[in-house]
């Protein structure tokens, strides 16, 4: 089934403790549509400047994300400076340029307006319902958001909210739209907003689902090397909706759904072994099936719970 | 199996969010007992002050947990008075009161010396030795220790260390123990000093158990009202050995260790639901094993990675 994502692409200058890249390929819809790429078909909008080098459209190409959607406007593409310390949970943004993203107006190419699958990846609410607002009959539509919006735009935020089946934001942002810091709590009045299925993102600890009654926790996967988490959040996104774009029928089940978190689990841990998409880039199939499978060993353990009644 | 555990016996003022609660009983060994009691039979040894009241007592041996290693001395019993902000996986000390536990010396009464498995609550790791001196034939020791002694005492804790099965500390303490943040690297240098069996403790993030050269992962239980998280990590840690203990063979499994962090988990999630060990003291062994099957639920999923290959 093809999949969808409208957001942004970027360079990022980062800084970890382990190093630095000066106008790495960034931006939430690159590391989104890469991860996803390994699922299925990605449609791909986005706004890029003059500068946008060629060889990372040809390398986005090359994985099978369709670019028919990507605008190039004039003037310089979106730029994002940050710095992490050794706790990689938390950036600290130097610089934000927006750029060419200031003029984004997102028109979707005729063939982008079936998509089944959607993914309205962090940028303004307004422009995330316009974009709703094209796609002719989806089957499941998924956003993101950031502290941004939910400070300035919170009511245009509770307007796109009402008209997705699941938001996926990280554990700062759902206490901040919740305004109660209780995560269960929060879950239950950003679900009161009309969001049927709720992700928190909890960076290296991983993932919850609020699905119906149920709760899922996803761990995220204890690296020895964690080099950048630029981008986990959105490569997350991409495996959790390119798994369940490629299994395909738009029906949400607890089981698709919890194999959409571990996806979305390993693909994030990929992510961080290197920087920008660089591990991703290099990445093959039977890497994804391995981790997978060591994700089963991270979790499992015996339900003895009727030796002890 | 017989379970033997020093610590402490104290008194807690307690200010969380939800309330506060004065002179409430707590301390690292009354936790432990409380929650292991569940499991097995606890020896206890702890020294307690001329005002321990008659009715806490009695409320531990009424779930069988042995006193008979409890020493009264004159002065009063150990009082710690903390508060909680609403993140609670950090507490603030605003007073330490040592009284009695400034002269602690303990002696094993004889009938405790033959306990087959051990768990040393966080106390001077000299006294931690003394302690495993006097135990015959130990089948199993875990400990656990707090920043403090790493930093004002660490010769003496990798003393300790060297000599015990498994290590029970939480993130931060892992982080200063090693020297390093990445807490797969960490766990490594612990290890590296002579602990064969790991654990790390995250608080509302759950816990990592680091075995052989497995990893495995156990979440907290998300709970909607989290009122007092104090002693949480002893219940922790009692819930872990208690299982450990019933099992009984003093051999170390993955299967085993990791139903024994689930037990923990099980158990750290009721004391926090409420004040003190009031939470522990109405608990009833079919509310643990219905919480214990709700972790099953809350982590499962399938494994797919046969058909990503």
């Amino acid at each position: 089934m093809s999949l969808f994502v409208v957001g942004t692409m970027a360079y990022d200058t980062v800084k970890t403790p382990f190093g630095q890249r000066d106008w790495a390929l960034g931006g939430s819809a690159t590391y989104f549509s890469m991860s996803a790429s390994f699922f299925t078909k990605v449609n791909l909008t986005a706004v890029i400047g003059e500068d946008f080098n060629g060889a990372d459209l040809s390398m986005l190409e090359k994985h099978g994300v369709d670019l028919s959607g990507v605008i190039r406007a004039g003037g310089k593409s979106f730029h994002w400076k940050g710095e992490y310390g050794f706790d990689l949970n938390e950036a600290k943004t130097l610089e934000t340029h927006l750029n060419v993203l200031m003029e984004f107006d997102p028109k979707l190419p005729e063939a982008y307006k079936n998509s089944e699958y959607v993914f309205l990846a962090n940028i303004d609410p307004k422009l995330q319902r316009k974009v709703m607002d094209q796609v002719k009959n989806p089957k499941l539509i998924a956003c993101d958001t950031m502290n941004y919006w939910i400070q300035s735009a919170r009511d245009e935020l509770v307007k796109t909210l009402a008209r997705v089946d699941i938001l996926v934001i990280n554990e700062g942002e759902a206490r901040q739209l919740a305004d109660t810091h209780n995560l269960v709590k929060a879950a239950g009045i950003i679900r009161g907003m009309g969001v049927k299925t709720l992700i928190i993102k909890r960076g290296e600890y991983g993932a919850l689902l609020f699905h119906e009654n149920e709760i899922f926790a996803a761990p995220a996967y204890p690296l020895e090397e964690v080099f950048d988490p630029t981008g986990a959040g959105d490569t997350f996104a991409g495996g959790f909706m390119g798994h369940l774009a490629r299994l395909g029928d738009g029906k949400l089940s607890q089981t698709k759904l919890r194999q959409a978190m571990i996806m979305g689990s390993v693909m994030a841990s990929f992510t961080v072994e290197k920087f920008s998409v660089e591990r991703l880039a290099s990445l093959d199939r039977k890497e994804i099936a391995e981790r997978f499978h060591r994700f089963k060993g991270l979790t499992s353990f015996e339900d003895i719970s009727g030796e002890i009644a």
